[in-house]
């Protein structure tokens, strides 16, 4: 356990300068974005998810909890600042999913977990709640940032959903570069990658493998309130360790993963993708708002700590509403969490 | 015009000679499944459809509306008697959706429009309304009865969506025969694709042309009801014409294309895929009457006539819920439908 703690700290060092480098680039002082909000009429609020799982105290080193709260709080920071100068949600949105997707430590973007075939399949997804327009991308394995690719699909296609190699082709067609898919190699999860599958050979239970499991999570999202009232969601994932048969989860799924609706809430899922997909979980919690008049909490709650858990699954959701209200709701052992609103509420935390 | 008609008559009675005989393989006289349910004390119901969209009666031949109106028929009477005769619902959905199917008539397995790439790519996906268990399949293209493949992703896997290659893989593992791809080509739909393609390079807005833009839809699907109560949705298609990007629509997606609760209904949707994923169609159905205590028939007219149409999206669903009463609702001009429940209800229609 020792030399893993050393390994991991080493490690996190390592991926603490790499991800602290590309989150300070757009920032300034949190003060100052705070301070400019005092007078704003309308609340913004921003909240951002980089997973949930069995994130035991134990199975994590000081310096890489350090680094994990780092990165969380610099993208925080990031697309609070958008919001707080005016800017709009769908860039604070994609600022932060960006932010987490070229840092190694979450399973989206650069640090995605491998598929069975040791490839990093990457999916994302994007909705507009003034527009209920949106985007999404799955099984993508050359696309830096698909979070920007999803993006691109709602704003300049006729299409919400594209996969694979036409998704890619899209992508050149929209000037984006494509990735030597080398890019996004991160050798600890190539090790989880194997290290499952030898179990698999062995026929080990891995669901009861706690360091597996967590390595099954790590989705990142974001959700934004701007000054004109907008709220916008997103998803980003490399999806499951050791994902076969072109296996697309919950987060390019609009509905599932991602939904937007500027009068109710926007959501962002992450967890056991197959049962949020059955629960139409973000959906969900904003048809709870609409039909039955639930708060942004009460429905939250409703879904992820009873129906989800109904059907059998777990993880967690971020939402926020109208009024700026945050909801951080998950029935795992924890979450990496920020959250930022105009009312007064800052929260950087990895839920233990 | 006149030469369309007979060519379209030829065709017709082609068709009609090929998807009668499979239709009737399993088929007993629909008088005798009726009289077996007059003693009944549990609904069974069932509804079908084989696409909503601009079917103008004036572009129809009478030979060609007669075989649709066969295979509709044939359809309904092998779902029907499954059903009547104590069969489950998952067995009268996949055999009706297997039917329509292998008639090349439809735009679903053998008779699937192009995408721009001169391929047939197919999607489909089942729900069982009791465990809402889930199981669908995007953009395979050896596949002869998607529906089936979706069913064995259901039962046999623990994901809800495989797509492309991989779901292939995952076919060959269950024991599906990979197909050789000219199985799909159907002359005709190779047609429309050269016409839409040309008319894009003329940059002619295809959407105002009826016979294309009625060759965008034609997916089909089917709901039941059993004699234990268990609501099974599915929906299979081979999605739009000249289709890019590895473009994904509503019929594999969970909560959009199809939706299955026992407690409040199944759908099956058709139309313009992009707005039944942001509308969360075949799921906010469900919702409506779970949250609101709309009636299966109010809340499948909000969702169409107002909910759709204000995002900008046309296209209908058909729904039945737990006591066998259907809905079939759509705001295209015609919808090829079939339903018929123990109450005496049986329709078989092309609307115009």
């Amino acid at each position: 356990m020792k030399y893993t703690l050393l390994l991991s700290g080493l490690l996190a060092l390592l991926l603490f300068s790499n991800c602290a480098e590309t989150a300070s680039t757009p920032a300034s002082p949190t003060d100052d974005a705070t301070s400019q909000l005092t007078n704003q009429e309308h609340p913004i609020a921003i909240v951002l998810h980089g997973g949930a799982g069995a994130m035991k105290k134990e199975l994590m080193s000081d310096s890489l909890e350090a680094a994990y709260l780092h990165v969380l709080d610099s993208a925080l920071h990031v697309g609070y600042t958008i919001l707080a100068e005016g800017g709009i949600s769908i860039d604070a949105v994609t600022s932060v999913i960006t932010i987490l997707e070229d840092c190694p430590l979450f399973n989206a973007g650069k640090g995605a977990v491998f598929t069975n075939t040791e490839e990093n399949e990457l999916d994302a997804s994007i909705m507009d709640g003034n527009t209920r327009n949106a985007g999404a991308v799955a099984g993508v394995k050359r696309i830096k940032n698909p979070i920007l690719l999803a993006k691109s699909v709602m704003l300049n296609s006729e299409h919400v959903l594209l996969a694979g190699e036409g998704a890619e082709n899209f992508a050149v067609s929209q000037g984006f570069q494509l990735m030597d898919p080398a890019y996004f190699r991160v050798e600890s999860r190539l090790q989880s990658l194997r290290k499952v599958k030898e179990a698999d050979k062995k026929q080990v239970n891995t669901h009861y493998d706690e360091r597996l499991k967590a390595s099954k999570f790590g989705t990142v999202g974001c959700v934004a309130l701007d000054k004109t009232g907008n709220i916008v969601a997103g998803t980003s994932t490399g999806g499951m360790t050791n994902k076969k048969f072109g296996r697309i989860g919950d987060a390019p799924i609009i509905g599932a993963g991602t939904y937007a609706n500027s009068k109710t809430c926007g959501v962002s899922s992450t967890g056991w993708g197959e049962y949020f997909i059955r629960g139409v979980v973000a959906y969900d919690i904003s048809a709870l708002i609409e039909y039955k008049s639930l708060s942004l909490a009460e429905a939250a709650q409703l879904v992820i700590h009873e129906k989800v858990p109904a059907l059998g699954g777990d993880g967690g959701v971020i939402a926020l509403d109208a009024k700026g209200n945050i909801s951080m709701e998950f029935n795992t052992e924890g979450m990496f969490l920020a959250c930022q609103n105009s009312a007064g509420m800052k929260e950087v935390k990895i839920f233990h």
